[in-house]
């Protein structure tokens, strides 16, 4: 039985989270479903951008690489992400891109066991993993294999240098066992490479715990970072100083101001920085993290489970033309929820119309981010409501919803 | 005899580029000689700054790729950098670090003439260059050759595969003949890759009249894009589709939103985009490039070597401490002036204090960056006059000018 709307809003009374919504900025008559793919705006990033722009930016100037922390800002943010992945706050660094970053580590893990050509990874990864490991295991003299889920397990062999997963899929969610997972590669003699893009902010993660060698992660999903937000990097503290970045920039200089012809690494995860950091976007950054102060991980995954199975179950009652496509397991899965529909382009389109913000992925699916610091149990109702009148009419057949601009 | 408060005045009311002046915001008491290493705030990215970050991140959240532009920007922004520097919109693109595009073109380029194996730049190159060389030289197979200037000409041969050149030195502010040595390298089968950070902005650049075939270059210096804000490359409209970039994420693709395994590459400039851009920064970027609008670069250059003049010749005049280590043919020169002083450090800093922001380089060397389009003559001569205080009196010896932070 779907639950009434003073059901849900009971539910919204009695969430502990619910005092996070305040903390953004969420536009009026929207429901955002969208945070896996950019997160809402943290209210206190718009002060934090004013001080960047017209008192660090304008009034300080260079000044402020010293008077204003800039220069310590990959390694300051990087501690504050460490508590949200189960990290020591020395193990994670903010750099570059996801995909740069992926590239810097599938070169760097490539020397620790050179005699290891294989680089794993999976069919219908997010596809920039696998353009990346393409390029580099070009350079890096490594042959990628690329297998479906089910033959993971056994392409895993003697030959295995690194095994590249995203943690939680992008596309129907489902999450692997990273302490499984990791520990039978460990075991081949094998490293691996977590993408957190999906995880990071919104599953429960403890990569200590669960023997996490690598990993990067995503700034402008769940971590509400902004728009292309800078990336993060994790390497487990005993293998930092055995690995070497491909991207030998000056930020990840022992010396970056020596300005010496020859390169020494940094110690630590400083050697992954390459460039001079985009400082506007690293700014937003640190108020997406800052928004998860005071809040509790396992109150936060509590909650989107709860989101995920009521939105669930009210599309299960009322929404027979989607088939749900994302694990029912909590344990198998992530924060976003997502549905074939053969027209799932369209639908898309038609719920934004509609003020429904989700997203459509290529070739048939709908897929709705569930954040539990923002979202409200009454929200999902609301949305799969508007959801079911554009179904039940076929409104989405209006040809205006059929038309494709150049991100979709 | 150095010229009188009047008379640089005069210089001042006749400047054609005065009213850009008002473009930038400055502080009061300050006297910015460092728009070489972060440039001024343009006014303009204040409000353009609140708007990205309030109404496209905050209101329109992820539908700001395609109703903002957001996903054209890399594009757009290097086509308002392409008169800038002589070459077609088409050939300029806005992604990631300076480092990380040089890695791209180093990598990319030396597939171009597989049978060379020489990778040539000079010694006491920025730093930054060098150390990217190395790292992409041993992925890619080539031999990183550093030799000093004087035997550049020498050392370029037929197995000279790419010629990595700083068009102006970050420290002195040498700037080579683009054309001669593009077309020498060229008459000798090897292509020519330049460094821009010093010089986009600044000098006069006509990279298709000079034959240039790959470029990269600095957003935050001279095009006041704010601190880090993202860098940009430029390749040869004839050479775009022969080169292949070696980090292959979805922004590269020929269609990211296809999510397909296989990776083809995008044509012209957009294969070397990389992940997802930092609006954030990439909107700094915009404002600071469209500073320029309506500013005639003949003019910029004129009034560049006007105050390196006035500077050299105020110097000379009043501070016989000082040697002026930049070169005096503005056709051999950068838009900054250096000067070495056994304790450059210290009078840095103590000019800091008395408000007069410059650069130290290690080991001995102040620099100060020429910005013609907010800097102004009477700004110099009080710049020169704060300096000749501080020298005449010794003060730069006070112990609290010895203080090293992080960033020097």
């Amino acid at each position: 039985m779907a639950p009434t709307l003073e059901q849900v809003r009971a539910l919204d009374s009695a969430d502990p989270l619910r005092p996070f919504r305040g903390r953004f900025f969420l536009p009026d008559g929207i429901i955002y479903l969208d945070g896996n793919s950019l997160g809402a705006l943290p209210k206190a990033a718009i002060a934090r951008q004013r001080e960047m722009v017209e008192e660090e930016w304008g009034s300080e100037l260079i000044r402020s690489w010293n008077t204003r922390g800039w220069i310590e800002a990959p390694q300051r943010v990087g501690a504050k992400i460490a508590p949200l992945i189960g990290a020591k706050p020395n193990e994670v660094i903010v750099a570059d891109s996801t995909s740069v970053n992926l590239f810097k580590l599938i070169v760097a893990a490539a020397a620790l066991a050179p005699a290891r050509r294989q680089l794993l990874s999976e069919a219908g990864n997010f596809h920039t993993d696998l353009h990346i490991a393409a390029g580099a295991a070009e350079l890096a003299g490594l042959r990628l294999d690329i297998v479906e889920r089910e033959g993971l397990d056994s392409a895993v062999g003697p030959d295995t240098n690194l095994l590249l997963l995203t943690h939680v899929h992008f596309k129907a969610g489902f999450r692997f066992d990273m302490a499984e997972v990791t520990a039978r590669a460990k075991a081949a003699g094998a490293t691996t490479l977590w993408d957190l893009s999906h995880s990071a902010g919104a599953v429960p993660l403890d990569l200590n715990r669960d023997g996490a060698e690598l990993a990067v992660g995503c700034g402008y999903k769940y971590l509400n970072g902004g728009p292309g937000a800078p990336a993060f990097l994790y390497v487990a503290e005993h293998l930092q100083e055995r690995l070497l970045s491909p991207l030998r920039g000056w930020m990840g200089h022992a010396e970056p101001f020596a300005f010496t012809d020859e390169y020494r690494p940094a110690p630590g995860m400083d050697r992954f920085l390459v460039g001079t950091p985009p400082m506007l976007s690293l700014a937003g950054l640190e108020s997406g993290v800052e928004s998860f102060e005071g809040a509790d991980m396992n109150a936060l995954w509590a909650k989107s489970v709860a989101l995920f199975d009521l939105f669930a179950d009210l599309a299960e009652a009322h929404c027979p033309q989607l088939e749900c496509i994302s694990p029912r397991d909590p344990e198998r899965r992530g924060s976003h929820i997502s549905f074939r529909h053969a027209n799932a382009f369209e639908l898309c389109q038609a719920l934004i119309a509609d003020g429904v913000i989700g997203d459509f992925r290529a070739p048939d699916v709908a897929r709705f981010g569930l954040t539990p610091l923002y979202l409200g149990f009454e929200d999902v109702r609301e949305a799969v409501d508007r959801m079911r009148a554009i179904l039940d009419s076929g409104r989405w057949r209006d040809p205006r919803y059929g038309v494709r601009g150049k991100v979709t």
